[in-house]
């Protein structure tokens, strides 16, 4: 018996600013929706507010600033075509712009990635779990493009309490025969059916994804690919 | 106010053979589960069970014969590292070993991908709201590696009833600014929320996803990026 899965968008989250006590505010808009953390609960969060939270904003008043703005926080560019560059972030994340977005804030403000995802993604849980009681995980997401694939879909890029990869290598199928390669990037998962509920133009940077039975440790950085197994850099 | 979704398992189809009536074999395992299909659900089914019943099956004594049967069915291949051969598909997807997958059969016959999945999606569809009334989409999946990112998702690789790509470009976000690029792959972010509880290990070749609001029509291979927008091939 295979358990259905909730996906709860948390509304009603106001404007966060820097030193905004965002694990607070999401408890707040929990409970004002009539809902509560429950023991499993995966609570998937968006990283701009995160970032937002904890400051990592930059004034870009042109967009000379932010290209140098995206060159600085950049480890690595490996592709650049117009105003568009590919690169690796401090974390080892391959994504655009090295994650530093104007969207979703005035102009003038970019949003950077938080400095240490998982870390964030550890700091929230540890205060949701010592306010509800409840044993939960916590991720944390961007909006990343794809290569090969057009559309942008949201990936993990900080967790806890949660593993990145379930390796089902050496389990069972449906037919009897022995898995050999089925890495499952399970957060990414999560990530995705999370953006299902938080869209991207309404005001809404969580959701809880209830019901699964995923037990295990990870960092959001188990998932980058080392640079010698990549085929693609 | 945003709805929550459920993710519903499938369960309970038996093995599928070629010629096998796939649709009614998920319609009968949906109503022995007392559920049924409703307006507006997302029926995600993975491929593996559609090529079955289409007959997209190859024998493959051998590793060279499984070896000459990927470069048979691959449109072009990118990379080659041992064993592991990237191509482009007939179709346009870029994934491992065109699609042609050994493991959740036994070892002496391939599963190759449908011949055009959005058809498959099209009329599988068309079976379930003939036979159920209901007003539906179904999105047919596949597991794809990713350059940069260890780890597999379900990505869609059919679909009708639902657009592959949602364009929020021109929509109004969270703090009032204009959007200019949000392209999200919802198609694949559907596929990602429906293998959370499809799993490989397990016998759920299929689930509903429910609550999303969603209208359009679009095939998957809106999902490939044209090659000259393409900066990693």
């Amino acid at each position: 018996m295979v358990t259905r899965l909730e996906i709860i968008p948390i509304e009603g989250i106001p404007e966060i600013r820097p030193g905004d006590d965002l694990g607070g505010a999401l408890l707040d808009a929990i409970t004002d929706a009539n809902e509560s953390v429950v023991d499993g609960d995966v609570v998937v969060v968006t990283h701009k507010v995160v970032s937002k939270a904890e400051g990592r904003l930059s004034a870009v008043p042109d967009d000379a600033s932010y290209r140098r703005l995206v060159e600085n926080e950049a480890d690595t560019i490996l592709r650049r075509r117009g105003d568009l560059v590919i690169t690796k972030t401090r974390h080892g994340f391959i994504c655009a712009n090295a994650g530093v977005d104007r969207s979703n804030t005035d102009d003038a403000t970019a949003v950077l990635l938080p400095v240490d995802p998982d870390r964030s993604a550890h700091r929230l849980r540890m205060q949701i779990e010592r306010t509800t009681g409840a044993s939960i995980a916590v991720v944390v997401t961007d909006t990343f493009g794809r290569p090969w694939r057009r559309g942008l879909v949201d990936v993990a890029i900080g967790i806890s309490g949660v593993p990145a990869i379930v390796d089902l290598r050496g389990s069972v199928d449906g037919s009897g025969r022995i898995l050999d390669v089925t890495e499952i990037a399970v957060v990414d998962e999560i990530a995705a059916a999370a953006d299902l509920v938080m869209g991207k133009a309404s005001r809404v940077p969580a959701a809880i994804v209830r019901g699964l039975a995923l037990s295990g440790e990870g960092r959001a950085t188990d998932l980058v690919r080392p640079p010698e197994e990549d085929m693609f850099r």
